[in-house]
């Protein structure tokens, strides 16, 4: 059993028509799982539903009290990817024992031409096979939580 | 370095608009790779462009050949579904130290709602963080190869 | 009012993921009209759903009948593009005093790269648009029923 | 000949996947024509990318005076929905003797689930069938310069 921790971010954005701009509703993990035919027994919970450019303090705290409070040891947490390595900093501080994996994506799920399907195969599948401890699945790599940076000219994950 | 080995499958089929028929042209993987912002490095082979079904044992063994004969130890091989367990079976016969994980789709890439995305990001997780062994990665799960069958009323992989 | 009748063709078409081949099931153009934002008062009746190459003359006859029974004098036809100029021969023979457009898709709606959904909504304006006769709405253009063939080479239906 | 005049809009933004928002780029109607396998002869020009809700008086006039310019006899003018009533106005007032038709979409061609494909077939083929006017095409429809207003609350067009 894996929980999906949904804490928002590009991977979950999706276009207000009326408004005509980026918003939140529902996370759409669901439905990619569907889409993915994912047998894996996964729980999924969502947390907030935020841009992690706007995430504080307490909610990195609330991410981490979830983390430690889950029943399951292996861990997916979905996360925008600006601030993804300080939350990854954030739980390697407290978990212990625990596999826990953040993905997002570059382009919201819901826009077609995404990355977060690929992502999210393959966040659930190091979950599965890697060893305890906190780790960012991004761009088909798995980086430990002390030897990733995003770079923000090209979008792309690389190690330190 | 991971080697992705081609043989085609549902995976990679494609709809031929003249013919109105499902037919193979060219590998999807490249596509699907740049769309899932991959950073692995791969080197991609196309070693035949075929329905599984189709498949022959000579078809097979110049797969282990292929498997065999590559400097990389770390293999992922897109593949039909529906033989995909026969295959692995000849792979797991001649291979040693060497992590192989066999994948295909569903539903093919080109039409939009594919699992394929989803498998690939998987395949090429497992392929990293699996001990050697020749492997079946479908529905967000990871099978050795003499513990899986694909269940013909559901579509779905599951354990013996 | 517009009446949308259903034929099939590979506008409808679907990937059956268990015989990993193409079918029919439901008809897509509800969901096309959604997605399109339509708010045409339209009235979609499922005649068929076959391939029209195997549509026979009294297939022909039915949707003949279909469109001498139907109340709106303005209706759309899907169909599938191989005899689709042959349907509409059909038609003209017995229909007057109506606006009747055929159209369909080189590749299926369900299939993401489709044109089914520019058909749709060029067939529909037309169908408001012109007078009184027998059309066939590909590729952008109207065609009277009989000045039109479709070139098997490329796929493109064009003035004789 | 059919002129199509490209000013922006919903129709036109796709996701800068590196600021994380919604941007102008490159117009998608050429990519759109190829899709919907038109084989109408259109004349494809970029006036502007812009946001309808940031058009100036200059830039309306600047599009009337493109219309009154174009060779063309039948033209359709991309445009941003918010403000597309307010450009038809202004077209109405100088043109004679052009059917120009004005469409856009509520949600990006880029999204996957767009109407625009829809609304562009649309909108080519009311500017192939009606007379001299100015018009709105969008949701199906083709309404009077005079006759129009975009229903805030529900994103959809209707008669005065």
């Amino acid at each position: 059993m894996i929980a999906i921790l949904v804490t928002g971010g590009t991977f979950d954005k999706q276009h207000n028509e009326l408004a005509g701009t980026l918003t939140f509703k529902e996370t759409h993990v669901p439905e990619m799982l569907r889409l993915g035919r994912c047998r894996v027994d996964v729980a999924v919970r969502q947390l907030m539903m935020i841009d992690s450019l706007e995430m504080t303090d307490a909610d990195r705290r609330s991410i981490a009290d979830a983390c430690l409070a889950s029943a399951e040891s292996r861990i997916v947490v979905t996360h925008g990817t600006d601030t993804m390595v300080d939350t990854a900093r954030t739980l390697a501080k407290v978990m212990e024992g625990k596999t826990i994996v953040l993905t997002g994506a570059m382009v919201p799920y819901a826009f077609g031409s995404s990355d977060g399907l690929f992502n999210l195969g393959s966040a659930l599948s190091f979950a599965q096979a890697l060893p305890a401890g906190v780790y960012i699945a991004m761009n088909g790599r798995a980086f430990r939580w002390d030897d990733v940076r995003k770079n923000r000219e090209t979008g792309v994950f690389e190690s330190l």
